[in-house]
């Protein structure tokens, strides 16, 4: 393990920083960012804005110049050694003189996982891997998931009031969070590869599921996707409009009407429920590295039953719904302490007058799917 | 209103801090601090300890000596000019020569509410009042809320779940919230000066409700009180046990059994129930000023519906407990989004792993009781 120095931390940092602006637009590429460093001053700096697009190394090697020879470059990622959309990295770095690569992590796509670090060093560049490894892993942990385990990270959003519930008995649940929460909400998604809900959730609330965000925030629109096993909701809704794409997920048996057009897939039912299983492994297929889910409490249920949810967003808004309101997580039950689901509390935090808590199962919580 | 200057509000502020010092061992006096201050020199410092003991000016003029003659006194509540268990404080501050009096605000009790200040005035001293007087109100809000509204302030204390649940449907809760809140408890015990909790409580969990404190923290033990409506538990119970007293509550066809002594008292009961309002009024004429209710989510859910609690104090736990577990306000039933009952964050707190939440229903969202 090398040695790093305070200014090697300070530069990652900025590297980091500069690789999250990224977050809204690089699907279904990581996020890179990447920082020149010429004695004691940063000559260049870039991040990956758009998949396609130029990557992190290219675009801060542009902006150093000539003055990139004899460099030191931080890159949040290992630098790619194949031929993409664009040329390698590793050549740009070799080709511009640079003397010496830090970088956050290996990156895991089979045609760079260490490829890119042996181009370097073979030139005769020195290379330092796994500064600030764990914010790098964290940053693209989507990316991660996807590589590693061929599924998204599942992110699960709910609302609740402060007694855990999420609607009244007849169904009622408008402005149950305040404004701060539901503009939160908007960036969590800008971040998502997809956004998926069920069939229920369509028919009951008709959510746009879109990003809403200010003029001067660019972001990809997410995928929209429906769990819909007999496609009951295709022919209406505010999900199929906007500028988003909308993916129906449906049972094997169903049939689309005449007159209807729409993206579809098919996943398995068992019991007369998705196998989300399925349902991830196809999302990751099509390059979704991080899922968004917001549905009702029995989808939000069966992703945790299923061990399938990574995290779970919960909005509490200061309101008491009483002991009839609709539950959290309808249909997840526990008959003994022994099988309480234990939950880190990852990040809690006051969003006017509603608490946001950032919650992850617990590996030992987590139950056979 | 006075103009005050940033060394007024400077001392004022230690005065508070002082102050609450006596938090755990005034009662059912209020929490007072004093501080003198003669040029730049803080001559003497004082608070209010145990009833029936010496008040804060007194000694705060005790270590201030002669250096009183002349001095600037600040005080968090009106000097008294009656004879309690102690001379008036008034007197003393004249006899001591001071020369002007900053209070943060008037003293309600009968005996005082306000002849402190005329005292003072009339013997030539310039009077200040209302100095921080929301923080001087806030520190005790026990005491005022006992003068004000003839009832204890009401705090309810619950622990949840995140899905808002108190224990399984089995009825098992132990350690649902984390050592950190365990403890975070004892403190506000300590404060009280009554626990209160339901017979159902007592047979189903068998509580101690006494406080559980480092030896060097002094405190009064609370009183616990029992709302048994049958003395169906007076026999048993670690309630009984340990130095606190205990008062049970009963209905008045009940008759104590043969061969047990217990403190006891009568309030009416309606279908069953008691009147939580009769039972706050018997408390805050024995002088309680703050209650902490610590009993099951029926008891507490009644204590919100009649509009008598005045804050709820949540510990939540990163553990979900599932849809078929007891719900945190049994019997608070909502069938419209107009009858919500909507709270005030007032803070949230990390103690370890568990979130610490203090509400308070907003006046509009009370309920008639």
């Amino acid at each position: 393990m090398p040695e790093f120095t305070a200014t090697d931390h300070l530069m990652m940092t900025r590297a980091l920083r500069l690789a999250e602006r990224g977050a809204y637009t690089t699907r279904p590429n990581p996020m890179v960012g990447c920082v020149i460093v010429k004695g004691d001053e940063v000559v260049g700096e870039g991040w990956h804005q758009r998949a396609g697009e130029g990557h992190a190394e290219v675009l801060a090697l542009q902006e150093a110049g000539k003055r990139a020879k004899g460099a030191t470059v931080y890159v949040t990622l290992e630098p790619c050694a194949h031929t993409g959309s664009t040329g390698p990295c590793a050549d740009a770095l070799i080709a511009a003189g640079v003397s010496r690569v830090v970088a956050a992590m290996r990156d895991p796509f089979p045609q760079v996982d260490g490829a890119g670090f042996e181009r370097l060093r073979e030139a005769g560049i020195e290379v330092a891997e796994g500064l600030m490894e764990d914010q790098a892993r964290a940053l693209n942990r989507g990316y991660l998931s996807r590589l590693g385990r061929g599924r998204p990270w599942v992110r699960i959003k709910l609302a609740a009031s402060m007694d855990g519930r999420t609607a009244l008995a007849n169904g009622e649940s408008k402005w149950i969070s305040g404004p701060a929460s539901r503009n939160d909400v908007q960036h969590w998604r800008a971040r998502a590869g997809a956004i998926l809900t069920g069939a229920g959730t369509v028919l009951a609330d008709d959510p746009s599921l879109t990003v809403r965000l200010d003029e001067d925030i660019a972001f990809v629109p997410p995928l929209r996707v429906v769990l819909d096993p007999g496609l009951a909701t295709i022919a209406r809704g505010k999900v199929r409009e906007g500028d988003a794409p909308t993916l129906y997920i449906h049972a094997p048996d169903t049939k689309l009407a005449r007159g209807i057009s729409a993206q579809l897939a098919v996943v398995p039912v068992k019991a007369g429920r998705f196998d989300l299983a399925a349902v991830l492994k196809l999302l990751a297929d099509r390059g979704i590295n991080e899922v968004m889910v917001e549905a009702g409490a029995t989808l939000a249920a069966a992703f945790l039953e299923a061990g399938l949810a990574d995290e779970v967003l919960l909005y509490v808004a200061p309101v008491l719904l009483g002991s009839n309101a609709r539950p959290l997580f309808d249909g997840l039950n526990v008959d003994h302490m022994d099988q309480v689901m234990r939950m880190e509390t990852v990040e809690t935090r006051l969003l006017g007058e509603d608490i946001r808590v950032l919650l992850r199962p617990r590996p030992s919580g987590a139950r056979p799917g």
